[in-house]
């Protein structure tokens, strides 16, 4: 298996659009939609059509554009056209388009509001105010002329959009060598090509373990409400033609205890300066479980997951979700009327629980001191 | 509230045939199926139509009645007709209409046949073999008449429902005392009047406590993935009036972890000597969360669910149940082709995470030697 041939179209910026997968359809169908104004990408973040913390980062760089494109353009006459990832450097030669009378002041007023409504689309992943903030400074100077920023921003969204691809190839470098040859991992939610724009973090790390000619068997834990993992990381398993098995989020802890898992291994939302990390809705009681039972529980996220503010997980803001997600399912009602729901989509994880912390800069043992890198 | 009024009429033996709540279509339809042979018995307790360990025993024990009827009788010739519980004695009456000439040696080779099919049903509730083995000795000595034979089989299964439904009163009163006013109780699986032929046992216990004037709140694990507590136990709260949030199963881990959970008590299927507890899968990761944030957690059963047989849980066969349940919900495939999936229908807690088991014996504490119980 070539871990290159995993990456997903998950997020692309085309002739002027967001093209992305739309994840709530999957695994039935595979499907590319587009976004062409911002109030398109909230709703497509805000669904969980694009999801993932590095995917959501590389969504919203690129939605600052398509809220430019959405106030001066139209679909025939289109400002940025990425290449990214097929081709590393874009040409920005559309951009030459962008009406000349347009000040580079009147463009940050609408860079400012998109990047407002964007921030606010979902509070838990730091990647998304990382890379808000990561444009933010390439129009805190913006120049007299519009054309040159423009150009600025689309390389600054371009690179992060690389960054990320390169950040997958870094982790699954760093993390394949605590998989063995052999080794049934257990996953939570999605963590691979789909949550990323490269080949993923955590399941990038099983692609890359594969790769180097390991033979490995995944447990997909499903991953209630939005079934991320029956749904998104099985059908990327399928896809790179490794064994998997779903289960039922509460099987997980008699599957840990079993002996039948080599080690676990998750992604990230946030990760706190020492270590404690919010992941998807359900990783604390698998970490609870694998640190009870001996079994090694990783985490792979790029360090811009790291937010280093904070000094623990307690700062940490959990994104509570809608109860339609946990009282019904496909359409149909699964709890009587009158019943409420708690539904927090995001958990912490103390640090003293997580075995191992795999960045792109490599991987990373207790005790975390992430105040002293800087993300 | 009186807890006499949650009782569900779960399980019913009514002229000769077994009437079912049909727990499938919870909360959506409240539907009583009738089952007239021994294999639509089989059939209903595989597919869950009737479940939860106490109230499988019921069904078991009148499910040879059943084949009887099958047998021997028809729908306009019937002769078991019970009143139980609306009526604690049976008149067996109808047992008169049984025809003269089948002897009780028939009669027993019928019974036999029809025990083999109803143990081979599920494997984990001990309940179920407690319950046939107790009508089996029934009949160990059956004499020459096949009426009075019989009638003392219709005793006896009347005798398992009445004693049933006292358990449920004895376990709820020895249990309310665990449950403070103003308490938030999480729940696994559902453990109330639908699990057994009473108002329940853990459910029941809440049930108890708010009838003595206590302010209950339920945080009810929707326990995928059947959904028994979303579709059933909210059912139970709503219609009793206790105030009831569901949340996924994943997301039990960071409500224990929160402090909003006062304790978090579950049923049982089987309970080994030491006080290892088979429960419906994820009950293990309730109880590995609850311990390490210092949340008492019970276990609340009859005593007929103690296999003194067994020194430990290790001894507790598991269910393996079909892999769509976990890839399918409500019709709808949810994970992708080529997906396997581990799909073990219980787990076993160690009973050094287990604060108390409540029987209707009393509450017993650690350390637990059931051996020294007779069953």
């Amino acid at each position: 298996m070539n871990v290159e041939s995993m990456i997903v179209p998950t997020v692309r910026l085309r002739r002027g659009a967001l093209r992305l997968v739309d994840q709530t359809r999957l695994p039935a169908e595979y499907t590319i939609i587009e976004r062409r104004d911002v109030d398109g990408v909230v709703e497509a973040i805000r669904s969980l059509r694009v999801r993932g913390a590095p995917a959501i980062g590389v969504a919203a760089a690129y939605g600052l554009l398509v809220a430019v494109e959405a106030r001066w353009g139209d679909e025939s006459r289109y400002f940025f056209d990425s290449e990214v990832p097929d081709a590393p450097a874009s040409s920005g030669r559309a951009i030459e388009r962008f009406p000349s009378d347009v000040s580079a002041g009147a463009v940050v007023r609408c860079l400012e509001a998109a990047r407002e409504a964007l921030a606010a689309s979902r509070p838990t992943a730091v990647n998304l105010h990382w890379a808000l903030d990561r444009m933010a400074r390439a129009w805190s100077d913006p120049g007299d002329d519009a054309r040159a920023l423009l150009r600025r921003l689309l390389a600054e969204a371009d690179a992060i959009h690389v960054e990320d691809l390169d950040m997958c190839r870094a982790i699954g470098r760093h993390g394949a060598a605590l998989i063995e040859d052999g080794a049934s991992v257990l996953t939570h939610c999605n963590t691979g090509g789909l949550a990323t724009s490269g080949f993923g973090t955590a399941l990038g790390v099983v692609y890359t373990a594969v790769a180097e000619g390991k033979r490995v068997h995944v447990f997909a834990d499903e991953t209630r409400p939005l079934l991320q993992g029956a749904r998104l990381t099985a059908w990327e398993c399928r896809r790179a033609g490794i064994p998997v098995d779903v289960l039922v989020d509460g099987a997980a802890a008699s599957l840990i205890a079993s002996g039948r898992v080599s080690c676990a291994i998750v992604g990230a939302d946030r990760i706190a300066a020492n270590g404690d990390t919010a992941n998807k809705v359900g990783t604390l009681g698998v970490a609870t479980l694998c640190h009870r039972y001996g079994v090694p529980f990783y985490v792979a996220a790029p360090s811009s997951t790291i937010d280093a503010s904070l000094p623990d997980g307690r700062g940490i803001p959990i994104e509570q979700r809608g109860a339609e997600e946990v009282l019904h399912f496909a359409g149909v009602r699964t709890a009587p009327d009158g019943a409420g729901a708690w539904n927090p989509a995001f958990d912490v994880t103390p640090a003293e629980l997580v075995t191992a912390i795999v960045t792109e800069r490599g991987v990373h043992r207790p005790p975390y001191r992430f105040d002293r890198i800087s993300a």
